[in-house]
């Protein structure tokens, strides 16, 4: 396996509650996948020493340091693993390609297109791997239902409808550096969960959201640490798309009892399939004589979702087996290989599309068309 | 019982589908529910003499006729029941009302919104019962959310959501009298069951939309037995409400799998109901602290759920169920008691307004005021 | 319709909770289902003259009177409809099967199964209908899922598990007529809802129990009007079939949180089919390669069970749908129709054998076996 | 933290399946709990020298031998791992105990009593640690149960009921090393299943099955590479428990269409849980009252279900994350913690004790009192 060549050494930059997961992924995934060679935990950087260099020993990083720029300068890094707040995404991200690095980056990629296309123009120009972890792709059911689009199950789109609904922030006593457009960007709720939602959508359809009309509310003004809040906590919006299929997106950080409630379900003319990612391990599959309700099982899964499938059926898998299969194909996409549907900078740069058409039509009231 | 009045005399005009639930209505709910004296069912009116005949001996009713305006005139006629197609719906009704009789009427109450106030007018000015079968209002844990609502329980509703889904219309060659804007109206799916649908959340929320912006789309310009169809297959919108909740609507006579799918969810500042019309005997009750799935049980529920609650916990109740007790109270109306809920022609006509507005809006492309 | 005979004249004996319900399956279900001929609710029977006639103007039958015995001698009446407390049903059933009348019996048939073969041979000599409303037979899934079986989907039965759980009688506070041996007879939970259980998986199965072994548990020895009390609050049985199959039973009236959870389990050697009593318009089908959750579709349906599904998809049955369908069927197979599954007399009398076999191997420690 | 010492190194005897998730335990668990110090993943064992080497090497061992004899004289072996079949565990334990290393041992630990006794009273007299994979106690939801029981929420245990089912040796081409008695032991479904269902009854209620009554089935005689098979493919049991309890478990590898559905309710004079091994992010908490679906949300869980919930609420938890969290118990428990729960190799002798009181029951008809 190793014959394929050496391993190759990761830092990651940041180590707040994603980088748990990361860190989990980088030391497992590889390793319960069919991968070439085996990453490198070399380096995490974090501005306060002592806390890094815990959190390092912790997670199992070789070595810790205070300065991400010359983290990034280190010729012994190959990958740039980025986990911090949402404003230093496309500065650090920018950085890295710059210098050669290949680099995981945390959503939102950036909190302005333009910011998100030099991204992506950067890691094109430079031949660098650049992906976004959109990891509800890695839920073997949503690569089920993807491929049972593809083979045309569903027939043509017609309707969709998602939600994407938590509680976390339901009190003005609820506070994070998120609701603060100067360290998050001007969109909170859809950048931050719309944002899965949407790539979740196009990612099982294949299908584009090309208009959209969209309301948004912010229920707190000021909450513990913040005053002048403008980013927004629900975002309603009525959305097109390119097959010409209507739908409804509803997004609330302030929904009680929802902890983490992505769902949607998209119906064609022939079928329908619909998902919720609390109980991921089940497919609804609608037909006009008769619906199922599928259960994971990997011998009867399409390839590619019987491919991330590391469980056999009734053994349930969950978020942390998601993320590592993104981390698995993050790092196969760096070693040449070419698994499908990982998310990549030209997925991050979509979110922030949508993100702006969702505020733009919010600010105007007008139907936006979304750039393509 | 008997003692508070003699029987009143019904006549139904009409007699498809809804013919069958509205004639198990009038000979059951009566009987089972604490009424003063019970109807008769004396009349009921058909086109076809011979099958209006034996539709009447088959379901009970005294007599048949043919003709529904000499009906209409009879002295010994106290109420008139409208199960027709939607374009007659506005002209009988005011006819009945010009005779002094109480009416129920199918929905929607008329195919426009001036007919539709005209009728509100003519009961009011008359001291005649108009009702409309809203009859999902009668679901015991739709009135459960209600008053969970109404005790201030949820505190202020943030966001909603809510989808009525059906695949009866799903191929071209499903067809239907309310597909022609001639006889349905200029709003199918909408006027048809997205009616219901914002019944239901307003009902139940006691909030009321205020703005909205739609899309629609017409899959088929052509079924079996009609050509150039303008009326809608699917509706999205997004809504503002009176409090300042926004939410997302989604109707469609196109989805696989689904049949009668009405679900919503409410959000509020504390707490949140969800309602699936499909599985009427549970409600979920969502707090950041624990969620609660409640199944129907009289001796837990509010008053006015348990009034209509006919039978115990965990002996399911369904959609005849919910006809049943609507009829009761509209019976119960028209003799004068005062029970809660009752869905009237003031009901009837909002929802007609709030389909002009769906319409006014997928033709626009503008966000829409709904008239008060 | 009527041309295939004159009414029948029923007599109800009794006026509980389960009345209302008997009534009014008397009063809808003929006209609903495709009938010859509908009854006459000539006569209403119980103790207290008073409240007995109340009961009868409310639920529509056309007379009360006080004393069964001569109301079974009146030339007038064809069908008595027995909804008395447990230990009269033998003696009132009997004489009614004298007098030459057609009877409805509510559970259990007998306290004894002397008893119940006594009335099930009396039905066969006079040629007399005799039925006992194991109601749940008549929930279209039900009907669904033993069409199923009975086409050879499932293959080979090899294992069944099935439980009925209450909590009515879950405080030494709850008491009732049941409670008592001298008026409930012996066995408490598991004649009166075990028997349900036992009825729906040989129904649906159409294999037999044939041995089982079984614990029963009185948990409280006194409730508020009874002391000594000897019947069981719950059993857990576990049974071998005719085919081979295995399996368990548990049977509770003190589960807190299940108020009639009523379910089953039958696996085959080619798929499996479960049910809940309390959710009754789905059926889960088994299969290893992919599972399915069905809704309850007329247009899908076996055609039993389409017969028995007065309403469409998505429109929910329930119990009272159950019940009614029940009285028609009774009806028509007194009016000589054949009817598919009507719950009769032997199935009464099997009722009480599997109860007497339960007892026994609980007082004996041995396994038993069950008289065909 | 590796003040506290230095790491412990593990040698894995076995590399299979559970190889894969024993690896990812290790190698995950320890950096992502509160642990003193981290294991080290230093030597796995298997017979085929090339294949093993394979698995070390994707799994992240540095070392790989053949010979699982000198693995255990080894002086730099702290712990070992034992992931062999069935037939091999005692004796591999009982050296590894000799040679004085902690011990965790795959299910079943011995295939016979006097076996497990052996291990039990060894491991006790050296002092060293022997924990046993009953990894579904390591389910959050599992420990809120279990909390909730404990602080006397249910009240007295009335019933219980359980269920373990699976489909994967349906068909007789499916074969297995379990299914000979010689490689396996005399019990299949119940000494391979059953015991996980048992464990998991008898850790939740805090009671003890005393007495058993069960019959057990053998489908197929003969499968692809086996034939005179003896061992159960089925087996259902009666129960009372040490506090007067009754109820039913049910125990197939042969039911279509359930993969690994592990199901168990408690019933209490107060209150009732109910867990699905396949959904297992929620726990169904009865009460007359009203009754809840609890999502998993560390804020609101008891401190032991909240102690081993590394994810936040609405993100799923699974299969290998309980695994995990049972090493990382493990390790503790052998770096002289104390963390709650833990099976231990007396939990394993239960196991062996209750699958041998299902056998002799089935073989006698008679009921069985476990040995205690």
């Amino acid at each position: 396996m190793t014959s394929k060549g050496s391993p190759m050494r990761v830092a990651m930059i940041g180590y707040g509650f994603m980088g748990a997961a990361h860190s989990q992924g980088w030391r497992v995934a590889p390793r319960f996948f069919d991968l070439p060679a085996f990453p490198e935990l070399s380096l995490i950087v974090g501005r306060n020493g002592e806390a890094v260099a815990a959190a390092g020993e912790k997670w199992g990083w070789n070595e810790s340091a205070t300065d991400w720029r010359s983290a990034i300068e280190r010729d012994d890094i190959d990958i740039i693993d980025i986990v911090t707040p949402g404003d230093s995404h496309a500065e650090i991200a920018i950085a890295a390609l710059e210098a050669g690095k290949h680099v995981i980056c945390e959503k939102p990629l950036a909190t302005d297109s333009a910011d998100a296309e030099r991204l992506v123009a950067r890691a094109d120009e430079r031949g660098l791997v650049g992906t976004v972890p959109f990891v509800y792709r890695y839920h073997p059911m949503v690569r089920e239902a993807r491929a049972r689009v593809a083979r045309g199950e569903l027939g043509a789109l017609l309707s969709l409808s998602g939600a994407y609904l938590q509680d976390w922030l339901l009190s003005d006593a609820d506070d994070d550096w998120r609701v603060d457009s100067a360290s998050g960007g001007p969109s909170r709720a859809f950048a931050d969960i719309g944002s899965h939602l949407c790539d979740l959508i196009e990612f099982v359809s294949g299908d584009r959201i090309v208009r959209l009309a969209a309301v948004t509310r912010t229920v707190y003004r000021e909450r513990a640490e913040h005053r002048d809040i403008a980013t927004e906590d629900i975002a309603g919006v009525v959305v097109q798309t390119a097959a010409g299929a209507i739908g409804t997106l509803l997004v609330s950080q302030l929904a009680p009892g929802r902890k983490n409630r992505l769902t949607f379900e998209l119906s064609g003319s022939d079928a329908s399939v619909a998902f919720d990612q609390e109980n991921p391990e089940l497919l609804w599959l609608g037909r006009r004589d008769g619906s199922g309700l599928l259960l994971r099982d990997p011998a009867a899964l399409a390839p590619d979702a019987a491919r991330i499938s590391t469980l056999p059926a009734g053994h349930p898998m969950g978020y942390q087996d998601a993320f590592n299969a993104f981390v698995a194909d993050s790092y196969a996409l760096v070693r040449g290989e070419h698994p499908e549907g990982v998310p990549l900078f030209a997925d991050g740069l979509r979110a922030v599309r949508l993100t702006e058409a969702v505020l733009a039509s919010a600010a105007s009231g007008a139907w936006i068309e979304v750039a393509a």
